[in-house]
């Protein structure tokens, strides 16, 4: 089934790098691989070979069939286009990387397409699992086994009824701690551990708001036409565009949005 | 690879049931389907149709194969053996209903075998994942695929290397909360919403260091012979059997679990 608004272009090129990254990441998996520490203040921070190669195998993915696209990339930084380019690939070779240095199966490789400075498609994809949740804001699929499925978000419409995820309850700073507990505290249920888990079955339906703070750009931004394309509502905790990241708080429906953004922009 | 004590039946036996509790659950998953509240308090417990489905199922299996077993699961209860039996079966046809309901990969099917008193078998299986991690206390497998590899824990002998991982660092009560933060304030890493899947992750030397508390026998009797037959520790805080649950400290080594124990048992 080919939808609406999603390309067969755009769902090869999406597969050609869901494939590339798996391939560059699984013998990593589950191995007793070397964990460097990019922070130069000791603080814990893990970046593996998985990282790097998964993120060097989409690059070479997107400079052969996309060359005059920019690129900018958790681990290499920004590669600038061709002149006058409006396009420009966000990537998140494996987020959630301590999920994965602990072998749990809930982290995922992010890649994500902002044109004329708006978010235009997204992918989350968990090779281990073989699954991949794709958007592009008008339409959301989940692949898996050679089959495909619409995302629609979950009809939640209040705190009360609402499944929250979030990574941890301890990444908030003093000053959004406490607003985040007062969300949490008024949910029906909180799941911690999530990382970009959350938002793919946030538009699966399977879960009803994720909060969380600190996110940088590629973090959030090739979730968002996966969100917004199954029915979903993402932006900051103040109501402006997540394509930057900052402090995100994403929804199964504009009622529970307005909800939280009450609480947490107050 | 057939290994040296885990015996062509056991394998067979936790296959069947694996396959069994898969069959009964995988319809349920990411569906939008009815979640029941099982506590009278109002507090949240869910329990859905795929938990009792898939214990159902898992005590076909049994009552056909083995029918002499007695049988404890947690949705269904104590079933008593033939006289004389000292056989009986512990289930968890659902461990981390929570993720589940979330749609997130990380809950498992437990299986476990007591015999005289003592964990003798054991299963956690992930059917959407399709992976399985199995033990008889003296060898661990992993299986996946129809491949099967020998599962070690990992060589951690102290706190500062460890990985911990836990459910919900707000699951534990008053008296054990300082003690449980003493541990994670000197751990390498925490991460939260793991479930069964730490232990059988210990096992298989991703994770270093599991600390819960307030388990049942179910939650924790199928994963001791697996983390044992992988090389692991698994008890109670104050060093005694881990297979009637209660607050339970799972490490990769004897030496780090010495050192968990000294603080957690002060």
């Amino acid at each position: 089934m080919t939808p609406q608004y999603l390309s067969a272009n755009d769902l090869n090129l999406l597969a050609e790098l869901a494939d590339a990254a798996g391939a560059a990441i699984l013998p990593h998996f589950r191995t007793g691989m070397a964990i460097d520490n990019k922070r130069p203040d000791g603080a814990f921070d893990p970046v593996t070979i998985a990282d790097r190669a998964a993120e060097q195998a989409m690059r070479a993915v997107i400079t052969r069939k996309c060359p005059g696209d920019a690129i900018l990339g958790e681990e290499f930084g920004q590669t600038e286009g061709a002149v006058g380019s409006q396009r420009q690939w966000i990537l998140d070779p494996i987020d959630g990387t301590r999920g994965f240095i602990c072998g749990l199966p809930t982290w995922g490789v992010l890649a994500g397409l902002m044109q004329g400075g708006k978010p235009k498609l997204g992918m989350m994809h968990q090779p281990y699992v073989g699954e991949s949740f794709i958007g592009d804001g008008k339409s959301s699929l989940h692949l898996r086994a050679g089959k495909s499925g619409t995302l629609r978000t979950s009809s939640c419409k209040t705190l009360a009824d609402a499944r929250l995820a979030t990574t941890s309850p301890f990444l908030f700073p003093d000053i959004a701690i406490g607003r985040y507990r007062a969300v949490e505290a008024r949910c029906r249920m909180a799941r911690y551990g999530t990382d970009c888990y959350a938002y793919a079955l946030l538009a699966a339906g399977s879960i009803d708001l994720v909060i969380e703070h600190g996110l940088k750009a590629y973090d959030i931004m090739p979730l968002i036409p996966i969100i917004e394309g199954a029915g979903g509502v993402v932006t900051t905790w103040t109501g402006t565009s997540a394509a930057q990241g900052g402090a995100i708080v994403a929804a199964a429906t504009r009622a529970l949005h307005r909800e939280v953004v009450e609480i947490l922009s107050t």
